[in-house]
């Protein structure tokens, strides 16, 4: 028999109702009025057809109303498609149209935005949260959920690929609990415990905040938009417990903070997003800061592998220890384990990894075996178990906590009338850790620069994936079978950007 | 697709190894000695055939190769079959051969009682822990596993049911799963946490302990008997953070505390086991000590509703809410949900309740509709869904924490060649909150006395489920159909034992 579970928001609402569900520099909300929002949303979107196994797209910034969807969705056992904001207006419009999305769900400030994805496609109802006409509570509805199959799908969050299209992860109610579940074994909670979430909801890794909040009943501190000196007097005077941040966001807050010092019940920095520079981690160790660096992908409904801070020093550049219930091996190409500091693909297991792509069949079965995702990261364990990533996924360019795909954007420029052929890779950048750039080789005759390109990606691409240089070539590196040799691209660059 | 979970202690003394497992009065063990010991354990009883689905009794005090025992079975796939130290050896015989025990694993304490479980039934094997040869620990052996299916069964806990013989409760990994993550969810952990195991660990209570210190990674501090001072001074002296008991356990702590207080770090004396008198709560609101009244059943696994201690006083007599999980709902005869403030059954639902009975298919079909188990118990929920137990199952006798069914001593009763007729029920007592009391027809010329049948209870039940008083009476009361009026029994005891 399916295993039920009680609607999450509505048991939190139940057993704590009083307590703090969500602030903001201007608002706070208990759980109970979370979930009176929630509940008079969804029947709002009911009246838009909206009802079980269907999509509804979110185009909105870090906002009460964002989390307030995410619940409304639930509570219709819809599904809900977090977009990245950042993406240009075709790549949403095909992310909407790909998921089937009855309803797009967006915010004031995306209005612009939107106008130009319906000029894209226009299969979908569009509506402003920001707009809607006061909601009404009304009574308890037969368009509500109270409970749901815990292996329902919640959400569908793209995800970039090494080829073409981003494909659209599916993950479950069990796969959120199940990162929930492993975070809190891993890191304990208590009544103190306040998160702060200021990494984008759109991204596992908000999404996961607002998830633990309503499982733990636990506050949520909410900014809309990254300001290190915001969130630091977050931690220092607001009494903020744990922030999920990536790399470059600690440079800048730890920059910030200059000679202040952190409270000592400030308990976990989680860390996540790519590799993180020794040198920061030194300072952070100096200055007490309780730094947990994680690996984990969309795939995995956030973290997946964690390394506390007592391992600071002693693992320096280990992303750590499975959580409980999770399981790291590393393979060879044959898919066989490899031994203790051999390297190889990491493989990974458990409750919150994902069952699949939505609609890619293939896809799915190449990735998932046996229940392992075979994630393309390569990595080793050392003989504690200790896991060590070496490389992210073939090429991936990691920007600001960004994943950016070498393949989306040649994909982009090779669709250009006078390109032939394009390779992208990342180079190094202070502020970003690393930006994209493009090698192209011109077709025969043809007059177009670098700004005609950068152009022309901006159209279709989201900024941050638009290459930042543009070198012109003969010809581009490829092996006997004809592939594209990225990693002798990266050769060209000058010897400080490689 | 099965879900696989690693198996709990090898995956805790891999993420953890160092961290303290269990402490007693003169040791100390980390999880990496602890699983050590498992695995040793493991493969002694692989030698006695022992393999999945094999069913491996256990009768033996509060220790640490008691705890061994437990994860050495898991180690091998079978099933733990915990017995009650305190039950009779025709009552153990009976439940070792209903469940099909492959090995009866006992200790030195109860080497006389198991020479007579031997002499009563003889289908098993039986091995005393404490004169196993040194155990080898050898290669990792295939014999053990790394994975269980989380439905697997991991414990048989027998139960006392309303009729005959005590029923097996089959509780799975996956139900000592929920129920563990239903408490970290309400009392949270942290990495200060220890808690005391004094209750029985053959009873859920401590067997769910056992399942929390290896889930969480935190200290299980391990008395061989309860101990009123030794109990306080492992709270005053020994950084135990948390304690269960039940309220014969509390009311002598209380006592022996004096004019003592728990320092400010205790912070949780879970406390189950049936009702509590509201002087003893307002000696604890005195003496500001954290109690968290719950309500619970070898069928959920150990609580499924608890209590906050922030709502001691406005609730009062209430077990509170459910676990995050899990849900409660009050039924009519009917099963038809009643108002809030109407008495009626208890009817519980989560991951942790079990999903049935041993070999009763019966039994499971009447208790358990529509994965909602019905408990027997009566009760109601107020307008704010706290839940307020009135009665425990139909007669249920709570005597210092332990379940005495009338119906089980009233078949011994009858047994008797002399009796023919007889009704037993709880009796107040100061020491026991109830002890049972017999009421006897005999048949017409029976010569026997009131010790004459106390002799004859003692051979068949624990000591503790033997009746203290017996009245005989010319005839007992009954309704038109039959069936014995208990509660008329109730009302021949002195009015003040009523």
């Amino acid at each position: 028999m399916e295993n039920m579970i009680p609607l999450w928001l509505k048991q939190r609402a139940f057993l704590t109702p009083n307590r703090l569900a969500i602030e903001t520099e201007s608002r706070a909300l208990t759980f109970q009025e979370l979930d009176e929002s929630a509940r008079a949303l969804a029947l709002t979107l009911a009246t838009y057809g909206i009802t079980s196994d269907m999509k509804v797209a979110l185009l909105q910034d870090n906002t009460v109303e964002m989390i307030t969807s995410y619940h409304a969705i639930s509570y219709l056992g819809a599904i809900a498609v977090p977009l990245n904001t950042r993406l240009s207006a075709r790549e949403l419009a095909w992310q909407v149209s790909d998921c089937e999305a009855a309803l797009l769900l967006y915010d004031n400030a995306h209005q612009e935005k939107v106008n130009s994805i319906v000029l894209e496609r226009s299969s979908f109802q569009v509506c402003n949260i920001n707009t809607l006409d006061q909601l009404v509570v009304g009574e308890e509805h037969h368009y509500l959920k109270a409970e749901m199959r815990s292996d329902a799908p919640h959400t569908i969050i793209y995800t970039s690929g090494t080829t073409g299209h981003p494909k659209g992860v599916l993950l479950t109610y069990a796969n959120h609990w199940g990162s929930a579940i492993g975070s809190v074994l891993n890191l304990g909670c208590t009544l103190e415990d306040k998160w702060l979430a200021v990494v984008p909801l759109f991204h596992v890794s908000g999404l996961s905040i607002i998830m633990r909040s309503v499982i733990y009943g636990m506050p949520l501190r909410l900014h809309r938009h990254f300001d290190a000196k915001a969130v630091n007097e977050a931690i220092i005077h607001h009494k903020v417990t744990m922030v999920s941040v990536v790399t470059a966001m600690l440079t800048k807050m730890v920059e910030e903070l200059g000679d202040q010092r952190y409270p000592e019940t400030f308990r976990c920095m989680l860390l996540g997003g790519g590799p993180v520079p020794e040198p920061l981690l030194k300072v952070c160790l100096d200055k007490n800061i309780p730094v947990y660096q994680t690996y984990g992908l969309s795939e995995t409904a956030s973290q997946i592998v964690t390394l506390s801070p007592e391992h600071m020093i002693t693992k320096t550049g280990s992303a750590g220890k499975p959580l409980f219930s999770a399981q790291v091996k590393i393979v060879d190409e044959h898919g066989d384990r490899v031994a203790a500091n051999q390297a190889g693909e990491i493989v990974v297991k458990g409750p919150n990894v994902t069952s699949g792509y939505y609609k890619r069949e293939e896809a799915t079965q190449q990735a998932i075996k046996n229940q392992w995702l075979h994630t393309g990261d390569m990595g080793y364990l050392d003989e504690e178990g200790f896991l060590f990533v070496l490389d992210r996924r073939k090429d991936l360019i990691v920007s600001g906590g960004e994943n950016i795909y070498p393949a989306e954007i040649e994909s982009v420029l090779l669709s250009h009338p006078e390109v032939e052929e394009a390779g992208v890779v990342g180079m190094k950048d202070e502020k970003w850790g690393r930006v994209p750039v493009a090698f192209v080789k011109l077709k025969n005759k043809a007059k177009i620069t670098e700004t005609d390109l950068q152009m022309f990606c901006r159209d279709a691409l989201a900024k941050y994936k638009v290459p930042t240089r543009f070198y012109f070539m003969d010809s581009l590196p490829r092996n006997a079978s004809g592939k594209l040799l990225r990693r002798e691209l990266v050769k060209r660059l000058p010897s400080d950007f490689q």
